[in-house]
């Protein structure tokens, strides 16, 4: 099999090439690491993504890393199947999306979703910080939450790069939110299916879009 | 004329699209706008960008904004003179360099950038904070100064959108350091020609490409 991803369970930057490989029908040697027991530092991984970060993925000799740049290496290669769209114009609104989801969204996300679920990380943020980091993630989610009334995805008609890079980051919010220490911090972002129903209907949409289940976080399985 | 490229003299993420454009040998109208007049904030500018930043482009009637995005589209709509390489391996190392300098330096040169720039931000960053950016600059064009001293170009044997994303930041950092109240923290990082000899040759075959005068920040013709 030409095509490896050493991913890890629950990294929003691995699940999002876990959806583009299942959405492109590719076939893959899936790589499941243990960020416990620092799996993704082993040698060989270092010697393929110095940084020693996840995801990785191999396809023959060659190496790439980065999510973005895995989910844009495989629609120039396995170009079937496109998830940066089908015309110039869509190409620009898709990569548009995504930087602004990365440049304003994903910083204050990772500040939650960190103090959640990462202990020492718990200190590190004010609740003040954490306060105004929700008010960012809710005015962005507006915005998207307008997209999704209109259209059934991110960008369009067709499910995309943009909904494979931001999706990730909504289910790992949820759980975060979803934990009793974040109660107050949720209130008005849960439940979703009444705050944001379109943003609610658009998870459903990819819940139940073939192949969904392997890419589904396997330690989430266990609870919280 | 189809394009017109709204944009901030001293802005890198213009910078960026001034320098593709160049190099793609495209016709544009240049709209250059004044941030100290708030023009970038003109109601038909929020209509365009609701987010008020810079650059923008026009094409016809379609409208793409955010640096990455705007060269991406383009080039997948100008395809001439491709600047995210021709092939899938050498598209995917190109994205892959582009996604690990936002990640990795940007936010760092920003600090710098800033502190020496902006008034309103000369103290909100200690000392330490700002000496600590500059070890993660350092350390990230060191890698850049390894891949440079094996190529002409970031990436490869040609001229790339790593290259345009990359280039205005270390102009911006050259600009910031040799401020007096950067001396002590710029110390190791200047002269290039000595620390970063790689880099340093990089930057003038850059400045030796036509079109390179157009891309000059217009306000840097003055003194600092």
């Amino acid at each position: 099999m030409a095509l490896t991803l050493y991913w890890g369970s629950g990294s929003s930057y691995s699940w999002r090439v876990l959806l583009a490989l299942e959405h492109k029908h590719l076939a893959y040697e899936s790589q499941l690491l243990h960020f416990d027991k620092q799996e993704h530092q082993s040698p060989p991984m270092l010697k393929m993504n110095p940084r020693g970060r996840l995801p990785v993925m191999k396809d023959g000799d060659y190496v790439v890393f980065e999510s973005v740049a895995i989910l844009y290496y495989l629609d120039v290669k396995y170009s079937a199947v496109p998830i940066f769209g089908s015309s110039p114009e869509e190409a620009g609104v898709i990569m548009r999306v995504i930087c602004e989801f990365q440049n304003y969204a994903e910083p204050s996300l990772s500040k939650i979703v960190s103090a959640m679920f990462e202990e020492d990380e718990a200190h590190t943020h004010s609740l003040e910080e954490l306060t105004d980091a929700m008010h960012v993630v809710g005015r962005e989610a507006r915005t998207i939450e307008g997209r999704l009334s209109k259209e059934l995805w991110i960008v369009g008609a067709n499910y995309s790069a943009a909904d494979m890079v931001i999706f990730p980051w909504i289910q790992l919010l949820r759980r975060a939110l979803n934990k009793s220490a974040a109660a107050e911090l949720g209130r008005r972002f849960l439940p979703m299916e009444t705050n944001y129903p379109a943003l609610a209907r658009w998870i459903s949409r990819i819940e139940s879009l073939p192949g969904y289940a392997r890419t589904y976080p396997p330690h989430w399985h266990s609870p919280i």
